[in-house]
């Protein structure tokens, strides 16, 4: 709980996740967490992926004034390849036509640097680039040591279907590199956001999401705005996308960078926007250019970038229900159809990829045509931009920029696998970042599942970022709680797709949250659940007594029925038969089995138990 | 609020579903909701499918005590087969041993019936029966409406992939006949709930969706059961299963049934154990017939049976990592471990059926052997059951009983579909009834999330009605807000699998939501929605003023740029050109449309808007 000033408040929350202790493992201290179970279960800790950075750290001290440690300063320097240079003024135009003194709006972030990092002349700091180049980076290292998480030390099992994902069973350097330089991985990393841990995003790696903050015009402030930031990552985001608009918008920006250790993206066509006082018709390459680089100096990760919108495509949304529901995306429609002109993002793409490989900040090809209905989904003009993100992928690689393709939002679930399709084959297999899909336009207040089930399906297909959704879509701006149900609904997705996809690590928690569920330890199961707060809350809603976290009982069936003992003695008796070797039991075997059963039954007394589970069930 | 005495009252939720209003259409007055939309809209009202009884129609009177009208009565006793004769008496046991004043306990229903029907000896009410002679029932042309909604008066559209489900354009009497008599469809109605609408379940209909209610020993009472079935078919539940235990049991279950328009559901084995003092080694086939011929006369519209948990499988759950999750699976398997016989439900399958048969009771075929872990689906265990419940089917087919087989649990997204499909084969497509499936176990707080994702695509595959699962899973028992949430994502789910069956009318109501969307029509959009209660108060928390409901703007991007007006431009654009036969657009020729929409766009003035739509993205 940082006082700024008088003008400004952050605090964030920060501590261990409940029952997770933070861990730093190998050489570059990657960060993880272990949860503990215990001791009756005789079970190793469980070791999780983990977003939440230093501030789920004890050992460290947050101050949200001076920005998070730049872990990966000293690689960045030591690659020989970056000059520093005097960054670009703040103007006021930057912050809605605040003056320097920011009077009527938030402070300066108090630890602004004067100079900032970009690549030589003639230099290329992609991550891309190294990789085509054959060298592994420390960043590349880290991916890999993260994305195994504990996978040396677990069973691992290949279970699932992975529509043509090659998942590998270990996770080396040399394959992260492998995967950047083929396009299929992306590690977003602008020079000047030195204080982010690396990640993957690519359909050979965990399936990542993302999540949406920002201010509006209407609602919300910098200091929620990095709360939230901060509260999305403790509950498992990957990257988070400042989508602010209105004043303030690069102070903003800076107080949620500097303390980010996730990668941020954002739609710089918003700043542009605001600094043409909202007037899309008069935004043009040079002001786009100019933010740009602001943004560039500021360390965003990846740009959203809504080149597709090509001018024959407008008139494709005119047959729509919903029409253009991008923001991007309709801005720059406006733009071509008030010019009648080629969209200068199209035109200019060569000239902004110069900018991107200057700092290594990877695109996000905007999908400014997706559709915002049932009705809309995969129609042409959804298709017609999909192919032009196809092209324009190739000529980003053409430079080693790192390039990922947006995509769905309302899509029923029968049209789904066909976006994963056409996206891999027109993309080369790019990274696709998709919104939901939301499978049904009926829902509003409960969007979060509507795209989740969306969600989930497209990850198992291949993409590699879910963008999360709220219960605040369509409806309103999402506050602190909405921000947790949309990442642990879409934490949930991710890893349902992990399932699927037969990642060789997935199952481990699962497992051990159901063993922990078979042998009653409340306690164990809470602390392996994607949310312990809410598990254990909801569990002492109806058995609040502290003794009943220790119980072999639960709510749904009371004490005289729940236990695990049934199943404890369905295990003896299959000890005491021969079972044939694939597990199946033919009926006179088991009569026998039985027999010799009913006698150990009536030796150790007539006490049985149910099984437990889903008890609110039959 | 009905006083009922000094011991029990008994609430329940009454009035219109905010925005609808009550029809009822046809001779038999077939119960539906109309939802009016906006003048200015010019669009006819919508209708939706309505589960919710005469608690939402305001001309209806309540009376609990009472209980609800009999709608089907005339039906029944015009059709000649039917005897009355006295009600077995209610003892003790019934009640968990309460004495006849039910000190201690809920008083009985005030209006309980002397006498019963049943078939006259020799006859068989079953609904199959009926449609194998050719007979259409009033209950089938109920039916036939009912799920027609307003089909005849809608553009009707077939886009979809229905995995081999045969969903008419339209529905007949006719048509529900034959899939009844194919055992493709039930349509649940014990003779003794004359209450209940008629409905179907079957895969060539609207999927339907299940919630559970009933008390426990630890929690819960039989007002706030009532009051949960009610609120439980406000929010769209198509049937209820009342799954309590403990004491009271059988007078909650009268409660209940006889407020019920929707059909009630039992797993009579909980009540027989209760019956015998929670010993499932004491009990007893005479005492499970004694107490499916109780619930019979109560009314129990679907009866579970778990029937395929035969003596040789109970050693193929040993390897599980959760055992038995079931309820009534590990009641009977420990009944067949301590007698090491073969299960009587199973050796005594034909006289239950010719109970069933007696009162047109449906068999929901029980799968005690569901997974209840990822690490357990698909397994041996399941699918010996799940042939053994087709060759029970197969037995309750010849003597013409209805039929629906239980199956999922927890079951990993590639998995799902395994289990659609080996069903359809082994059970001759009889309905399938599923629990989700949870495509994860680690999200206990959210496992109505992480089921619903499997509920929805198992759905889509061919599930005809979709067991709801709460919040509370795993942790408690459900309150209100438990069920409603449960209900809506559940409702969610199925309409998602319409949708992408490619369901003739499913997609009315997106495209009428997704039009108010695109035209700011606030409360349409509410109105039309599945909770307009949740979707109203969302919106209001970030724009309260009344005035925003109507305002062409909304939260997420302020009044500056939030509209449609720029798809409106971009259809006017559309016009002024030739397009195309197949919609697209050469961009030769958009140049030139351009130009003379340059010329439109600078005579109506330079006022544009953006879309409206996914306003939290980019």
């Amino acid at each position: 709980m940082a006082d700024i000033n008088s003008k400004l408040e952050i605090g964030v929350t920060t501590g261990p996740i409940r029952g997770s202790r933070k861990i730093h493992v190998g050489p570059l201290k990657v960060a993880m967490r272990e949860i503990d179970l215990e001791p009756s279960s005789g079970e190793p800790p469980v070791r999780v992926y983990d977003t939440s950075g230093p501030y789920t750290d004890p050992a460290a001290s947050i101050d949200i004034r001076a920005g998070l440690p730049q872990v990966r300063r000293a690689w960045q320097l030591a690659r020989g390849d970056v000059e520093e240079y005097a960054a670009r003024e703040v103007r006021p135009e930057d912050n809605g036509q605040l003056g320097p003194d920011r009077s009527g709006g938030v402070p300066a972030f108090p630890n602004v640097a004067k100079t900032v990092l970009r690549a030589k002349p003639g230099a290329n700091l992609s991550q891309m680039h190294y990789a085509r180049r054959g060298i592994v980076t420390p960043e590349m290292e880290y991916v890999a040591t993260r994305e195994n998480i504990g996978r040396e030390f677990i069973r691992r099992e290949r279970d699932g279907n992975s529509w043509g994902a090659e998942i590998p069973e270990y996770v080396t350097p040399e394959f992260v590199r492998d995967e950047v330089a083929r396009g299929r991985a992306i590690i977003p990393s602008n020079v000047n956001h030195p204080e982010a841990e690396p990640m993957a995003i690519g359909r050979n790696f965990l399936v990542k999401i993302n999540a949406n903050i920002g201010n509006s015009a209407v609602a919300s402030d910098v200091a929620s705005e990095v709360d939230k930031m901060v509260w999305s990552i403790r509950w498992g985001a990957d990257t988070v996308m400042d989508l602010s608009t209105g004043r303030n918008i690069h102070d903003t920006r800076e107080w949620i960078i500097r303390n980010s250790p996730v990668p941020i993206g954002t739609v710089p066509i918003y700043q542009a926007l605001e600094k043409v006082g909202g007037i899309a018709e008069d935004l043009s390459w040079e002001i786009f250019r100019d933010t740009l680089i602001e943004q560039a100096e500021q360390g965003v990760d990846y740009f959203t970038i809504h080149a597709g919108v090509r001018l024959p495509y407008v008139p494709l949304a005119a047959k729509r229900v919903t029409g253009i529901v991008s923001r991007g995306g309709s801005i720059m429609a406006k733009w071509c159809l008030a010019h009648h002109k080629e969209s200068f993002l199209y035109e200019k793409f060569d000239e902004i990829t110069e900018i991107m490989k200057a700092y290594d900040i990877a695109y996000s090809l905007g999908d400014g045509l997706r559709p915002g209905s049932i009705a809309d989904a995969n129609d042409e003009a959804q298709f017609a931009e999909l192919y032009t993100l196809g092209e324009l992928t190739k000529r980003a690689w053409a430079q080693d920029v790192q390039v990922m393709i947006e995509g769905p939002g309302h899509v029923p679930m029968h049209k789904i696998k066909e976006n994963m399709d056409k996206q891999l084959e027109s993309c080369g297999e790019a990274p696709f970042y998709t919104l939901g899909p939301l499978v049904t336009d009926i829902a509003p207040g409960y969007d979060h599942i509507t795209s989740g089930i969306g969600a989930a399906m497209i990850g198992w297909f291949g993409t590699a970022m879910l963008c999360y959704v709220t219960p605040k879509e369509h409806l309103g701006l999402p506050d602190r709680d909405d921000v947790k149900v949309g990442v642990v609904t879409y934490k949930l997705a991710a890893h349902a797709a992990d399932l699927a996809k037969g990642h060789p690590a997935a199952k481990v928690r699962d497992d051990a949250l159901s063993r922990a569920r078979f042998e009653f330890r409340w306690r164990d199961q809470f602390n392996l659940s994607l949310d312990p707060d809410t598990a254990e809350q909801y569990h002492d809603q109806t058995l609040p007594a502290e003794g009943a976290k220790t119980a072999h009982f639960c709510s749904m069936c009371g004490p005289k029925f729940c236990s695990m003992k049934i199943s404890q003695e369905v295990r003896e008796f299959a000890r005491l038969q021969n079972q044939s070797s694939d597990g199946f039991v033919a009926a006179d075997e088991a009569e026998k089995g039985m027999e010799e059963m009913s006698k150990v039954y009536d030796e150790t007394g007539r006490e049985l138990y149910m099984g437990q589970g889903d008890r609110e069930h039959d």
